[in-house]
């Protein structure tokens, strides 16, 4: 059948596999719900959902899937009573899952490493609605620059941006928008608010869209004109930049998620900027924001390889004064990053 | 210090609470983030959170909570050696994390239920905030409305309803909006697409937005054009609408979500239609889009009380013809039910 679920199946080695989770059973199936179990035992692959996804999902699920009405008031545990072992992401099922499970008996198995290996790795499908995202990311914030007047609100930037990629496609976006103007963009994690831009003020935006399910991730950092005060926030900006383009350079696939945040982490080093360097270099991006593998100084997981997506986002920030981020959405194609996200990094002064 | 840690941790009974859940956290500290922990013992209440979060947390977080950066590396255990029974939410927590927690000795307490029943019972703030999202739904909808053209896609529709919202203070929306035309709203959770809006075409359109982290929750359907064929779709609309005013009329607070769906399901039933409600009545609305408690057949959830916010959205779906659902976000005062969305629900006819 050649079904995702039958892969991480064959990994886990349980007599199925039972997964519940809105994020992984849409990674199964490509159908998005906010309820439903699909259950894989190698000889069948059955996606239980209710009657709000029925029709939609006969429609729209994975062929190979048996599309049926999750039985009402009947416990998971009873569909499940054909097998002695299952398996479930212990890191995603609750602990009541977990001892509700167990005290029927259940043995289970693991299933988060076969999904994390099998995910992380991009299909030619996953692929395309990344790099669907991605251009939509790109032409939105292209269109928004121009538009972007003195005395809007950081609301107002991030609403715009947020529109014009919907108009490019998107279903949605990846996160929140973050739009930080002035000192603002010294928190990492600005909440996007009302103040007003000003004359010489930095931009940070953060931004992301949905296409197909599947997310980009992008941030630009520059300047609404030029005051003339903005010396070392060039400076910092170059490094930033190198550090960010470095990493392109360099990193292959085969390295750690911990020797590609150590380039960015050493280039900054040099010019003493590692200390301002507050997080880590990126994350996997997929159907989350946030996926496996991770790119940071404590970064356990396997080596990259080639089909992974990621961020590329070293940034410094100094409390009170201001922040830099550049960030890409990446992937790893004949062992090289190729840019996913490309819009213009070049210091962009408004 | 009248902390909600306080009162929660009261309700729970352990040496201490502790809360790592994204959206339990922020309604603990009333500070959004994606990474954190608090610890509440009676005593003091601590909110460690990471760098790119701090700044940002110690001027935004409820007062009372000390503010402190997660030591790098340190297990959760590590933080909590002081006490022998902690209070977790049994349903949110990772088997991981239970296994974990049991392995290092502790006393595991469900704290779920107090957050449940805190949570259902908004405080003048949090109302404040959901009836600011619904005031910006209801807007958008109405400048919405008159700008709906021939040709449109749903995915324009949806995009515009949101920016729409955006501007009226919404940071973003509670849900992938749902914008459905003709036979597509036969699905009561149909993906958005780019499916093209013809004359005669009924209009599905299920949207809410975010305003201080709180959500809203609407669905509108209308006719774009009448070809005269839409009898059968006028007649289901006033009974639906006659079923979603009753809800409004007669349930009150002390009576459980499974009376108030027997409201609407039973006056559906007078016209032959509660077969094609193939969903239940409601459900909280809060931090979440979708809260404890509900209103359906089968719950078992406590009675209603002032203060609980919810949605009253009875829905009638005629597979591959059309469907219809009109639905408020509504809450209960002085034992009645107020609607905090309220657009017009007599049936538009573009």
């Amino acid at each position: 059948m050649n079904l995702r679920s039958e892969k991480i199946f064959s990994a886990v080695g349980a007599d199925a596999l039972v997964t519940t989770q809105d994020d992984l059973r849409f990674y199964l199936t490509g159908f998005e719900s906010s309820f439903g179990v699909v259950i894989a035992d190698g000889k069948s692959a059955k996606f239980y959902t209710d009657s709000r996804y029925l029709e939609a999902a006969r429609k729209n699920t994975a062929k190979g899937y048996e599309v049926l009405e999750y039985p009402r008031g009947v416990k998971l545990a009873e569909l499940l009573k054909d097998y002695k072992t299952i398996g479930v992401p212990m890191d995603r099922i609750s602990a009541n899952e977990y001892l509700s499970l167990s005290a029927n008996g259940f043995e289970l198995v693991d299933s988060m490493a076969a999904f994390k290996d099998s995910m992380a790795v991009k299909s030619a499908d996953e692929l395309a609605n990344i790099k669907a995202a991605c251009v939509a990311t790109d032409k939105a914030f292209n269109e928004l620059v121009p538009q972007i007047k003195e005395g809007m609100s950081e609301n107002e930037v991030a609403a715009l941006l947020e529109y014009l990629m919907r108009q490019h496609g998107a279903s949605g976006t990846s996160f929140s928008t973050i739009c930080a103007f002035g000192a603002n963009a010294s928190v990492p994690h600005h909440e996007t608010d009302g103040t007003k831009l000003r004359f010489g003020d930095i931009i940070l935006i953060d931004f992301g869209c949905k296409i197909g399910g599947y997310c980009s991730d992008c941030t630009r950092t520059f300047l609404f004109g030029d005051d003339k005060k903005h010396e070392e926030f060039k400076k910092a900006y170059s490094h930033v930049l190198e550090a960010h383009m470095l990493v392109k350079e360099k990193f292959k696939a085969g390295m750690t998620g911990k020797e590609g945040d150590a380039i960015a982490r050493d280039c900054l080093k040099k010019y003493g900027l590692d200390k301002y360097f507050t997080h880590s270099l990126g994350h996997g991006i997929g159907i989350n924001i946030h996926e496996y593998p991770n790119l940071s100084p404590n970064s356990d997981d396997k080596p990259f390889s080639d089909g992974m997506v990621f961020s590329d986002e070293p940034g410094v920030y100094f409390e009170g004064e201001f922040g830099i981020r550049i960030e890409d959405t990446v992937t790893l194609q004949q062992g090289k990053v190729i840019s996913l996200t490309d819009s213009d990094k070049n210091l962009i002064v408004l």
